[in-house]
């Protein structure tokens, strides 16, 4: 059949638009999967069905969008289609719905056809429910961490020593990522770092670094940045190292969803892929943060360090105060701001943000074996060597702002205020989120909060809490009205 | 903005086009989800974006067939569009997912939401895993009951008893309604069965009886034919009766998924909603089945019990042999076929599936009060009663055929024969289902097998099993490539 590109995007899922004869002559009905193959480039997609001669003429196969960019071909050029039957892999997903353990290849084929398109979103919802309710057991968190690896490309800075850190995540503007990377190639380590987008959160790392330069680097030009560097802060999407991780963040966003199996293979996965020897994993907990107790971050911090070493890498957890935001930004843009205000040691900065970051840049340079770690550190901070490092990464990845004034935030704005007089007792980072999210971030990079009043402080009735930003002026109503209610501030 | 009719349809999912600058403009994005308001007509949709000005122009939003079909409006009408905010039934969900109960209030909200369409595929399988994974309680369940009755239609009879029966399926070939409606009708009560499409075999009833007759009738059509004969054999689907649960069995489908609270929900809320009194429940018991062993069939008989009685239902449960797939015929037109030889009493037809139905008319009979109800049953069968009745419902819903030679039936054909000589010892219900859904069926209604040999039986070496039937030569090669690795026979 011929192709005809239509213009139309669904923002992920691949589709192809058949004639409803052409689609009875195969044999398949709106809504099957259908193999679309040209040459070596082969595509798995879903078919919508038309009879409307003015969209597609018989014989032709419309792509939509996704398909287009994917095979990359001409209208009028010649693709080959066959059927597709249901993936092994899906009996393989019922099994552990059902309670049973996935070995070693029942893991590869769930990988490598979720990596292949070839499982529907419903289908691969069912994988991360049964992984969420069915706790994967270290033996399938290590071969998880295998199929994500060899579904997707492998990384090799050709050094001994490749260090890196994770941040389990959950307390909105967080971003020591940005503090810690500067800092430790700063030291004269290597750090290419690769972070990926929000899943829970109002922004993630890679959403935040996005507003100050280009974060969608291929390898090479990652690569060259390494060089140039010692580190960057890239998106690990746009890698192609375990590319299945993204798709499945995409089917847990909707309900917030982070099975703790899958985190801690998703982390590990991406760091053995691009290389990585020493890492540190931080875990905040507090209220609202993703793990809110510490006994059950301890489980975790053990899981990680088995798990790290059955593969062979150096994992160190840190459990770290999560019991509120870090920063006065949230969303990518107010992130970003506060982030330069941080560096350039501005007093609109958060002083909370730089020490942490400074204390994990300490941590990891034991793990690292440096003799004086937190001093080294901190020194690096005072001399203004990380500030330099950072920009000198920015420049190297394109960068977009030096000047924190500049970055454009919402043009609708609302601030919550306090209803009472009181001190601070705690800020619960789920509602911060929530009010953020509800703004439109991160999708709208300039939606989000500034926060003026932190835990332990004394307001007094009135006084501004926080301000809402948007560029919807009905998204801001829907954060505003929801704030109103429910702050997420305890004062008393 | 002002509506165009595009003519593309997804099979399912509601989705609007609208142009990118147009979308910029509201703040939404591809993916997003919109609610489409023209007087009293509301949709909710999923966004599609394009930059195409052949396609739509700006200001204009493309409905595809789904949207066109539910709203009903014209070329240049204009509609108003509102954004969606993530509906408070997908953090009941999350609930559930991690372990906790959902309350009378929580479970209304998820089915009225899944009802309205506004949840999407990936939360409504979110809903169905937990549901699977984290059994429902008989509070949750009399809950889901009466969540899916007010989210729907509601009928009455105006009768004080009102008769109905259900199998709980897995057993392929297994038209047992078909022969004891007509039976209990006969013997003069009301029988308005509803039935659904196949969630896990290659046929349901409503897919086999469509073969024969009109199945989607409106409420009041339904009416006319149970007046006139005190039957019916419909699609629950089109009553709009427990809307809810046709959306939950597509998101089911890909996992051949049923989790046994939801069933019993789903079963319950059918038969309460149409205003059933005395219900009869087969639950057959073999190997691929949906119920394989005694024990848990004996759980799930004390379960249906106790929650028919407490939404004040007379519920009996039977259990039967399903250890082999019952008639001859397996698959939509195949089945029909099978059914119209069975009630005439033609040699090709099938001993086993009348006297099953028959028993289980005389089981229904007994709950109804009747003194010989097993003496009745059989009367009505033998004089000819029974098939007369049936083609009476037939006729009242719009005959298709009476002649089972009539019925087309896959022009691709394959016969699977016996490896070795010996007697069939046993026949996996799951793989006959496979095979016949590998060759098409149900969507394709001509699909399927026609078994020769069952249980008990000898055979020689190189006698015909079954014939497989497509019109797919593709789907007849995959299924049949599948019978000669595994044919589901065990022959000693």
């Amino acid at each position: 059949v011929k192709v005809r590109n239509l213009k139309i995007s669904t923002g992920g899922i691949q589709v192809v638009l058949l004639r409803k004869e052409d689609a009875n002559k195969i044999g398949v009905r709106h809504g099957d999967r259908i193999c679309v193959e040209s040459g070596k480039k082969k595509a798995i997609s879903i078919i919508d069905i038309t009879d409307d001669s003015k969209l597609i003429k018989k014989g032709e196969i419309g792509f939509f969008k996704e398909i287009n960019e994917l095979m990359k071909l001409k209208t009028g050029n010649k693709v080959s289609l066959s059927i597709i039957t249901k993936p092994r892999s899906v009996y393989h997903i019922a099994k552990k719905l059902r309670g049973e353990r996935l070995n070693e290849e029942d893991m590869n084929e769930i990988i490598k056809d979720i990596t292949d398109k070839k499982l529907t979103d419903i289908e691969t919802t069912y994988f991360v429910s049964a992984c969420y309710m069915q706790e994967l057991t270290n033996r399938e968190i290590i071969s998880f961490i295998h199929a994500m690896i060899n579904n997707g490309k492998k990384l090799n800075f050709g050094k001994k020593i490749v260090a890196d850190k994770h941040c389990i995540g959950g307390v909105p503007g967080n971003r020591t990522t940005c503090i810690v990377v500067p800092i430790i190639a700063a030291a004269g380590y290597l750090i290419p770092k690769t972070s990926s987008r929000s899943i829970t959160s109002p922004a993630g790392t890679s959403d935040t670094m996005e507003v100050l330069c280009d974060i969608m680097l291929s390898i090479s030009d990652m690569k060259k940045v390494v060089k140039s560097t010692k580190a960057c802060m890239v998106w690990g999407g746009a890698m192609d190292v375990a590319p299945s991780d993204d798709i499945l963040i995409k089917v847990e966003h909707p309900l917030s969803l982070d099975p703790i199996g899958q985190m801690l293979a998703s982390v590990l996965a991406k760091k053995k892929a691009v290389g990585s020897t020493h890492c540190l994993i931080d875990i905040p907990v507090g209220k609202g943060a993703k793990i809110e107790s510490r006994i059950k971050a301890r489980k975790i911090k053990r899981k990680f360090e088995k798990v790290g070493k059955a593969i062979g890498m150096k994992v160190k957890v840190t459990i770290t105060d999560g019991s509120e935001p870090i920063g006065n930004g949230i969303g990518p843009a107010l992130e970003a701001r506060d982030l330069l205000w941080t560096l350039k040691k501005d007093k609109r900065g958060s002083k909370v943000l730089l020490d942490k970051g400074t204390y994990l840049a300490g941590k990891l340079l034991k793990l690292l074996g440096e003799p004086k770690p937190f001093k080294l550190a901190k020194k690096i901070v005072d001399s203004g060597l990380a500030e330099k490092k950072f920009f000198e990464i920015l420049k190297a990845q394109g960068i977009r702002y030096n000047d924190a004034n500049k970055i454009p935030i919402g043009k609708y704005r609302a601030s919550i205020t306090a209803n009472h007089s009181g001190k601070i007792k705690a800020i619960d980072n789920r509602t911060i989120s929530r009010i953020a999210r509800l703004a439109g971030a991160p999708s709208d990079i300039t939606a989000g909060l500034y926060i003026y009043t932190h835990k332990k402080q004394k307001v007094s009735k009135g006084d501004i809490l926080f301000t809402i930003y948007s560029n919807s002026a009905m998204k801001l109503k829907c954060a505003k009205d929801y704030a109103l209610e429910k702050s997420g501030y305890v004062i008393k």
